[in-house]
This record gives structure tokens, C-alpha cells and sequence, in this order.
């Protein structure tokens, strides 16, 4: 099943060297989620060709200004295209009141209904849920209430044996049924065990994003085995006690989490305008964990 | 006397074919303002090499979002990167609500003074005034308090006739009283004219800043005999019944009232996104008033 994340911006604090804060958009099948939305993400989001009237979606994990300013302009351009379908945003409670000020001060009332659901970092919570994912919050060790997200893809369906089916006495509908595992009764009576005529379907996946964050291990337990995580390495190593000041890490960290997490692979960003190359923050991170690759604008990665 | 205007931005509402929200800088000798402040505004200022740091006052014509989502951002990106000089800020109050809740939000203290003053747009008001130059606002007529803004060189020093001051038995220091039309006594207990020993420095100009703003002749009296005018001209009169609806203008209209205030230049923006080609726009206004010019981006224009 179809499962990207396609990175909009990846660099800290200040747009820098062609690369702009943080923002991703998750897609799952047919579900567009947008997380973090730092200034200018609508912009990038045209610039890449995002589906973004499909994101019904947004997680923001935490409000310093490089994570969610271009949320506003974002909400308001939905408004002036005439969006009508509603849109739900996961978040610090005091951002609700951010945008209702800002829509006060222009006079705007929007065409479509947006919800605000806060975020706690005192634990992992369930956000949403569907028939295809779920997505989890779980605390961060930043500066100020901060969450990461855990995207799970729930199990696909069961795929049909053609072979086995063909020439049953069944319906076309009885397909949905084995497909979800229930057993079912042919045209003659006779039961048909939904397993002996199907698989499993593909094995659900798992994103783990952790935005900003100091090195800390208790992030281990939330995202232990994740197909894909993207963990902040805003500094290298060489610049350590401004990551501690900071309360975020370094590439080396980022690895080490990433391979004490047993993830598959690891995706590095939120840079630091200091580095004009990434080079050495990807060196760094593969001395520790191999599989990892640079967040960078533009790229989408199959989870 | 160095007087000119940068312009940032001149799309309306949304940012498109290249093009992003209102943002100006005028600079006048060693004073740099900001005017109106569109999201991206902070990498639109990198981008075209504007010595930002030294913008010291910051215009913001009114609470619609594309004159001002790009400010928080500004703001702290300032911040960041060690600002101390103090920072006013012109616009509708809610400005400073605002901006004091996602500072608060973000926990951020900032290292500079930051001031706001309150704009109103039931006359005209004088908001800043130095040995150089005076800003004065002034009211638009749109569908939220807004004002324009009138920036008003000072009259600039007299400059000394070198063939008449040369040999005269006085200190260079007097240089500067003859220059501000002071009469002087020389070492010889002699008067000296100062008008006979100078002349009259160059005349002082005049921009004026119409952002968002339906046709009113009210606006004549404001700005005649501006040696620069920018004056919004959203859409074409064969859209004249949205320009209307939106309290818009037209470039026409933009141009009919550069006739009336009988300025010396127009320069017409806030363009709508319906028009990837803005040549129209030009010719529409030229048929009115020749000396019209497109306020395009990264364009600099002596005032």
C-alpha cells in the first residue's frame, strides 16, 4: 500500500542555502497529512506539486516559529480557493488562539470548519484513526511542549487466490468478504475458509518523526522498529555543547537512537544554518547507523 | 539626497507565477523602513541583498494576511541572530496582540526593544519625523482599517559655493553653519552671508504608499504632487465588478488618481494572481498616465 513522506523543508530556525524550515507532507493511500508547516510551506508545497488540497490533516509538533508560521498563510489560501471540507489540526492548545486572533484581525470567517485537537507530551496518545492508519503522539525533549508522531499504516487486505476462487459458485461481493478474512457460505451450500482461498496482505509500516529534540533514549520505546524515522540532527558532533544549549541533537545522536530503535532506516534533518554542505552530518550519522539519508527538500521516501 | 523604494513583493493575496505578497523598503540617506511585510518577506530581503539590518521602522498598512504573515518570522529571525537596536513597528494595534501571543507561545524574549505604534485611519497623522525625513499616515479605503503612508524627505542642506568660501579667514567648522543658512562672523570681525556664499540644496521628494484600496478621490488630497506614487491595481477594468466587491482598483483607476494628484510617476502592484502576464496591467494605466511603471520584484526605484 502506498505509504511516502515527501520533505518540503528540513533546515532549523532560518531559511538558509536554498533550504527552508520544517515541513512534510505523510501520505498513506489516499490520506495526505501535512506535519509541521514553517514559513513559505505553501509555497513549497506548489513548487513540488503536493497534492494539498487533500490534506485534511496537520501536525505541529511544537510552537517554535520555524514549525508553524506558514500555517496561517497556509489556512487563509485554503479559505480564498473556496475549500469547503473540513480540516483538523493537531497542536499545543495555544495555537487555536494564535489563528483565531489572526482571522479576527482580518475579518475573516472561513468557508470550512477547522478543529484544533490539542497535543500532550506526557505520553503516547492516539490522534486519529481510520480504516487504513493511526497516528500516535509521544513526547519530545525540547525547549517547550513538543510532540513527535508515529504513523501506522494499519494491515492491508488479504489478497485472493485467483486459482482458488475461480469457478466457485460466489458472488463478486463474496471477494470483499475473504478479502477481510471473513469465512463465507457458496451458492451450494458449502462454507469456504476465508485463509484457504486468500493471503496476507502486504505488512503495515510504520513513520516515526521526531522533530526537535535533545538525545534522550525514552524516545526509543515509542518508536521501536519503525520502517522509517526521521530524527532532527540540527548540529554535528564538533558543535555538542551549542546542541545541549540548544536542546537538540547531533547526527551522531540521531544514529544512535536510530539503531538503538532497531529502525530500518534513518532520515536526518532540521540543519543548522552553519552547515552550507550536509555532507559531513550524513557522514556522521552513517558511522553509526549505515542506512540514512539527508531529509533534503524535494525528495519523497517510501516508508 | 539618496531616496529610494525596493520593492520585495507586489503579488496580492497569494504568492504565484514567481511573484509574493506586499513588501517594500525605502530608504532615504541612512534610514531604511520597511512597508508592509508579506510572508517570505525575511528571505526576499536576503535574496536582494537589502541591508535589513539597518531597518529600524517598520509600516504595516493594514491586518490583511498577505501585508503581514511574514513579520513574526522578521521578527525573530532578528532575534536569532543578536539584534539589540530597538525596532518600532506603524499598524492597527491588533498587531501588537498578535505578535505578543506567539512570542509567548514560543517562550521567546526578545534582545531588542520592539514598540508598537497604533495607526489610524481617520486622517492624516504624522508617526515619525527626524533631521532627515517625516512618515505620515493616511487613510485607504478598503474592506478593514488601512492606511497609506506618506514618506517625506526633509529639505536637504545648502551646499557651499567652494569659489566663494575659498580664502575666506574662517574655520571649516563654520562650513556647516553656512550649509544650514546660518550667517557667520569671520576672524576678521567681517559678516558673511550665507546665502550669498550657497545655494539652495536639492529639493526634498515625496513617496507615497496606497496598498489596498477601492477608487476614492479622497485620496488626491493626501498625496498631490508626490514625485513617486505606488498605488494598488489589482485587477484590469474588465474586472472592475470584483475589484469592486474586493475594494480593489483597477489599473485604470491607479492611474486616474497618479492624473488627479498630478504626481510625477506611477508604479502600480498588489497584482492579481489571475494575471501571469502583467503587461496589460502596464497598458491599462500608460493609457491614463504615461509615466506608469510595473512595481516588480527585486526593482529599485529613485524616488
Amino acid at each position: 500500500m502506498d505509504f511516502h513522506v515527501h520533505i518540503l523543508g528540513s533546515n532549523s530556525a532560518i531559511a538558509d542555502h536554498g533550504r527552508h524550515p520544517t515541513s512534510q507532507v505523510v501520505s498513506i493511500s489516499n490520506h495526505y497529512m501535512l506535519v509541521d508547516c514553517g514559513e513559505g510551506t505553501q509555497e513549497r508545497l506548489k513548487e513540488f506539486k503536493v497534492k494539498w488540497f487533500r490534506i485534511d490533516h496537520i501536525f505541529i509538533s511544537h510552537l517554535h516559529g520555524d514549525h508553524y508560521y506558514g500555517l496561517i498563510g497556509l489556512l487563509t489560501t485554503y479559505n480564498l480557493l473556496k475549500r469547503t471540507q473540513p480540516l483538523t489540526i493537531y497542536s499545543p492548545l495555544l495555537l487555536k488562539d494564535i489563528i483565531a486572533l489572526q482571522l479576527k484581525a482580518s475579518q475573516t470567517q472561513l468557508n470550512y470548519e477547522l478543529k484544533f485537537i490539542d497535543t500532550k507530551d506526557d505520553g503516547q496518545h492516539l490522534l486519529l484513526e481510520n480504516e487504513q492508519l493511526e497516528v500516535h503522539s509521544f513526547p519530545l525533549y525540547h525547549k517547550i511542549p513538543t510532540t513527535g508522531f508515529l504513523f501506522k499504516q494499519k494491515e492491508g487486505e488479504r489478497r485472493l487466490l485467483v486459482e482458488k476462487v475461480e469457478g466457485l459458485p460466489i458472488e463478486r461481493t463474496d471477494y470483499a468478504l475473504l478479502k477481510k478474512g471473513i469465512d463465507i457460505t457458496d451458492k451450494e451450500g458449502n462454507r469456504i475458509n476465508a485463509e484457504a482461498v486468500t493471503v496476507a496482505g502486504s505488512s503495515p509500516k510504520t513513520y516515526a518523526f521526531c522533530s526537535d529534540t535533545t538525545y534522550n533514549k525514552s524516545l526509543v520505546s515509542h518508536i521501536t522498529d519503525a520502517d522509517l524515522l526521521y530524527h532532527e540532527a540540527t548540529f554535528l558532533e564538533n558543535d555538542r555543547e551549542r546542541a545541549e544549549e540548544t536542546k537538540h541533537s547531533t547526527a551522531l545522536q540521531a544514529a544512535q537512537i536510530a539503531k538503538q530503535s532497531n529502525v530500518k532506516k534513518l532520515l536526518i534533518g532540521h540543519f543548522s544554518s552553519r552547515y552550507p554542505d550536509l555532507s559531513d552530518l550524513l557522514k556522521e550519522a552513517q558511522s553509526v547507523f549505515t542506512n540514512t539519508a539527508l531529509a533534503e527538500e524535494g525528495e519523497v521516501f517510501e516508508v
